[in-house]
């Protein structure tokens, strides 16, 4: 593969190109990984930064809906979007969110969308690079706006805030004695909670979930980073196409106002020192997967299991042998 | 330190001699924890087993208060018991909880239970080895009931839940609003849920609180482990020592149960062969931690930090210059 050209086609704003390049990203072999970097190398210089948005929301919030009529929404601004998915258990199920892009018809067949459905089978730890490196990507092809799609679960959720600029939690409208509710530390980490849904029937019930999540949110502590009146939460219906316009106002104002005091580039400064830890420590652990790393693990795994041998004392021995390796 | 005498002592249920062993398990010094683990070796064909609970609760959900009358309860049956407590946030706070015995002053008082605070200030994978240490010299100590205590936040009830032979959640009566739930994979690692402070005003509360959580967990899928009914949820009520009994039977049952099925010895098992991995994976991690590690970390992170050099590309520098540390 010819690097320079394969960047210049990218910073033209090719779209095969850039999908050519992600799928580079995205390979299990290492040399595809190397060209990808390279690329990335390359590509640097022009410095271009899109606003990154993670959206997090468990299935049936509406997700699909609010990313087409959202993403068509900053089209119609002449913005260029891209739409990026980080599917935690696509690891295993094999499957993938994004993969019916059917579901957003409009905005696929939108010439300033680029909608890339996750990879399928992975490891969170190679899905964030992957994911990472893919972002950096449509950044280099001129998109304005990356949107990080991830469900609501788990780990990916951590994942795509620390790679984000902003993180947007969706949710639907709740019953009044439904169990499940948001885990605290992801309130924690939204920017900015969409209450979507808030049509129809369902308006009362969007109304109470947006005051009693408005509420919610003022009980935690400020955060350096949030202008006044932040976190927030905003009634949207995407199926309406009500309420997109204000939520883009109050994203952009966010940005802005972390561009101007500094927070925006400092917190891309500490999530790539959070990342490069991440990629050493992941490295680092790639090293269990050898095949001598492997046999000797399982080796010991049984006698582990019959009690035979303590698990310290069995781990101390394989980490022993895995001296020089 | 003798080690024989040591152990020897601790066979024979000297407590000051299980509390000194504890101490070393949990100690920062390399020569402290090879004399626990050699203590634990020596110990080892005694075959002594407890049935491990491990108790999950968030604060407020009156954790103390349950463990102090449960103990005595189990205690008035002759039987001995060891109340162990894992707190994630001593972490950063160096504060511990069950630091206050006197929140349990029945039971710190009877000869037949043993308390044991949490160890303060350490990481969670520090924290795993030194805890399930300190459940081994329980059980080579002679209690029959070990109580693995633990706050509802984070990762530290996976950790207790891989460690216990039953896994019991502790709830308070909730209103009909309120928007913290239970999390999901909580839910899923429970084989009883106790609904506490089924007393006074509380119970209609407490009630429609059970009610919730049995139809919650009738939408979870069966496991195999599970006899028929379990998961299970029950009201109690500590403070009026109410239905303390009938969750006893119920853990018994199902104790028993699983014994006679194998899923009792199968479940160690797993749990042996997950620490391993845990303690190799630990260990492994651990070489981040030398002086020159870090170094090259260090020099390092503000150019990454600064977009000079990309976290991957970094990340593989400081991993070339860690072979043969």
């Amino acid at each position: 593969m010819d690097i320079a050209a394969t960047a210049e086609k990218i910073a033209n704003g090719d779209r095969r190109a850039l999908a050519r390049a992600i799928t580079l990203a995205e390979s299990g072999r290492a040399d595809h990984r190397a060209q990808a970097t390279a690329l990335l190398e390359t590509l640097k210089p022009l410095e271009r930064q899109a606003v990154r948005i993670g959206l997090s929301g468990t299935p049936g919030v509406g997700k699909s809906t609010f990313i087409e009529a959202f993403g068509c929404l900053l089209t119609g601004k002449g913005l260029k979007v891209a739409v990026l998915a980080v599917d935690p258990s696509s690891a295993r199920s094999g499957g993938s969110i994004l993969g019916d892009k059917t579901r957003m018809e409009r905005l696929s067949r939108d010439l300033n969308a680029f909608i890339r459905p996750s990879p399928s089978q992975s490891q969170l730890g190679g899905v964030a690079r992957r994911t990472r490196e893919a972002i950096e990507l449509c950044e280099a092809a001129g998109f304005d706006v990356v949107l990080i799609e991830t469900v609501g679960v788990g780990q990916s959720e951590t994942m795509v805030a620390e790679m984000s600029d902003l993180f947007v939690l969706l949710l639907a409208p709740a019953g009044g004695d439904e169990l499940q509710g948001v885990k605290r530390g992801i309130m924690e980490m939204a920017d900015l909670i969409l209450v979507n849904k808030a049509d129809g029937d369902l308006k009362p019930a969007a109304t109470r979930t947006c005051a009693d999540y408005m509420g919610a949110l003022k009980l935690l502590r400020k955060r350096p980073q949030d202008p006044e009146g932040f976190p927030k939460a905003m009634m949207v219906s995407a199926l309406a196409e009500e309420g997109l316009e204000a939520a883009w106002d109050e994203m952009r104002g966010l940005v802005n106002w972390r561009r101007e005091t500094g927070f925006f580039d400092k917190a891309r400064a500490d999530q790539s020192r959070f990342w490069f830890g991440e990629e050493v420590r992941q490295g680092l652990l790639r090293r269990l997967e050898s095949a001598e790393a492997k046999a000797a693990v399982e080796a010991l795994a049984e006698k582990v299991a019959a009690g035979e041998i303590s698990a310290s004392r069995a781990a101390e021995m394989v980490l022993k042998n895995l001296d020089g390796v």
